[in-house]
């Protein structure tokens, strides 16, 4: 099984990039002095995240319950389920801890706190509860200065849960590209995030963990005074939205989509492979970029981009590469029909999302299958 | 198990719908004296499949072979492949052939006819072969005026396949709100295609199936004299973009997402639910048209539209529900935490694809699980 022979469309995962990606922010953060907690639902696949554990991680996040259900079989016990979590998803949750593992579980509200706490009280189980702060206005979470964080603590704490600490996501970081506006993000996601915590301890609680990240602000964070544990992402692939916002190069981006050349328009300057956005998905995160790639952007079978040329059009399975502000009248000689190429995806949680499995290139000629996991 | 107690995120087929759609393009295309092969691109689900061919369709159209593999395994034996074939599938395709299934592929150039016709000779195995005309610019085909038109044929035949016909589709028919553009434009795809069997059968050659589709031209043809096939696909579900193009209306859309809100930012107007763009996907097909709908359009449980309320903004696992044009003040008590709604999809075929399966209402308290196809 190599890359000339292998079925396409395919997701195909560089391992030394990856395994260099892993590093980075591993090293980053250990000189920054706090645990690192990688967001397993970019890769949603065993092999990485166990490739993220022996660098050093320390726990994993989760998107979803089935991710902790899958991961915990898995061996992995250290887990944070970092959505708001609906009151019918507490049973499952229950039995995840009666099992072993060590899930937290977060909250941005009085009302949730309160049905938390009558579900600890009334089944005798002790969640570890994280309150989610809200440091950019993007989402989810209560504001650092929010009249009601200590009665969300009181809440989850009078039912028997436990008040675990404070999570914070700064989001917006996806939306600029900016060096000095990123690590003024992840400043203010740090200092949200810590006063929160001092508010709720100065009330009487402990809130150990003080948890912030995104691949963005984790990658440019300069200090991480107060905080305890980050968690990132994407920053395992990388992808051409995070190449936009600065924090990595086309030649760090680890996945990228095989796909075989089966025809062309030759007056329009297309080729048409076999990689649609059934492939890459339908994530279109660099169109309001400086630079929009399309559905991605085309590389050598080898993975060596080709300037200009992309994924301009997609259908379920059709993608047309073209070149980007002009027509290239030899497409046919360039992408001949049964060649191959290597396509970056503008979003790595997205594309991955698409496929059973990753093809998970762990030398030239040698491929591994790594399964991932998917829906809920 | 209903629609209160089901785990979600999860993906609800409104059967009662489903079925009159399938009854009225079938009715339709039986008015018109045509033989109906849905795409089941779509669904990837044999029950749904299976209520299409209980309705009277002839065949089935599928996106990869990985479909026609399942499709066939489940008895399905008529299967047209209407992706240009990839010479490294060659092999697939004729393992399928040999094991009893009558698959059509397609192609769209003389180069991509002469390994088809060389596999034939040297494998003995004879294709059945559509050339893939096209008629409306928007992606892959010859035009049926094309000079290689005959060549093409030639270079099956010479190899041992079969020419078993012509197949366009019209799918820039998906850019288009106004029903006269899109009775025209089923015309230009009939008469092109047409144009293009008379012009192979002009050099010799039988052409015995002529197929057109799209569910708009489809939905919309007024007479198909020449043609004996049509292919549709979404017209199943229906989608919020077909409800812009104008082939049918929000009460028509069988597919929705089933979430739950889990919390609100008040001061934004916003309701958050669990349902975010991996369970919606991140098909935005209505942002460029009058009405977008951004990821979804928001419904009570029971189905009702809910006039202005949107999926807004998406994240992986996180939706943003807000009112369109205004600030909902009381979104707390419009969607409270832990209530349900139901979300209409921009675009079927790529909601569908988020979820292993899908929930089919029966009748209301009556859910089945109907699992689906994934990857390739």
């Amino acid at each position: 099984m190599d890359l000339n022979t292998l079925a396409t469309p395919a997701a195909i995962i560089d391992v030394p990039r990856m395994q260099a990606n892993i590093n980075r922010m591993q090293t980053h953060l250990n000189q920054l002095g706090v645990a690192f907690r990688p967001h397993v639902k970019t890769s949603k696949c065993l092999q990485v995240a166990k490739a993220q554990e022996a660098a050093g991680a320390r726990g994993i996040t989760v998107s979803t319950l089935k991710e902790a259900e899958q991961f915990f079989a898995a061996g992995f016990k250290d887990i944070t389920y970092a959505v708001g979590i609906a009151e019918a998803k507490l049973p499952q949750a229950a039995d995840l801890m009666r099992r072993g593992c060590a899930l937290k579980i977060i909250t941005d509200s009085e009302e949730s706190a309160r049905f938390i706490g009558a579900f600890s009280r009334t089944h005798k189980v002790n969640f570890s509860v994280l309150v989610e702060i809200d440091t950019d206005g993007h989402r989810s979470g209560v504001l650092p200065e929010a009249q009601e964080l200590p009665d969300i603590a009181a809440a989850l704490v009078s039912g028997g849960s436990t008040l675990a600490g404070v999570l914070t996501h700064a989001g917006s970081s996806y939306d600029y590209s900016d060096q000095d506006v990123l690590i003024n993000l992840a400043e203010q996601e740090r200092a949200g995030c810590v006063r929160a915590a001092e508010r709720l301890r100065a009330a009487g609680y402990e809130c150990p963990i003080v948890s912030v990240g995104s691949t963005p602000t984790a990658t440019r964070a300069q200090t991480l005074t107060g905080v305890n544990e980050v968690r990132a992402g994407v920053y395992v692939f990388f992808d051409l939205v995070m190449r936009n916002v600065g924090v990595c190069t086309l030649d760090d981006i680890a996945l990228s989509v095989l796909a075989t050349v089966i025809g062309h328009q030759k007056e329009k300057g297309w080729a048409i492979v076999d990689a649609g956005w059934m492939a890459m998905s339908r994530d279109r995160g660099t169109a309001r970029h400086g630079t929009d790639f399309g559905y991605g952007q085309v590389c050598t079978l080898e993975g060596t981009p080709l300037p200009g040329y992309t994924v301009s059009g997609a259908n379920q399975e059709h993608g047309i590469i073209s070149l980007t502000g002009g027509l290239d009248s030899a497409i046919a000689e360039r992408f001949p029909i049964g060649s191959r190429v290597r396509i970056l995806p503008n979003h790595a949680c997205a594309t991955g999302a698409q496929f059973p499995e990753y093809h998970a290139l762990v030398s030239p000629g040698n491929i591994e299958v790594w399964p991932r996991f998917y829906g809920w």
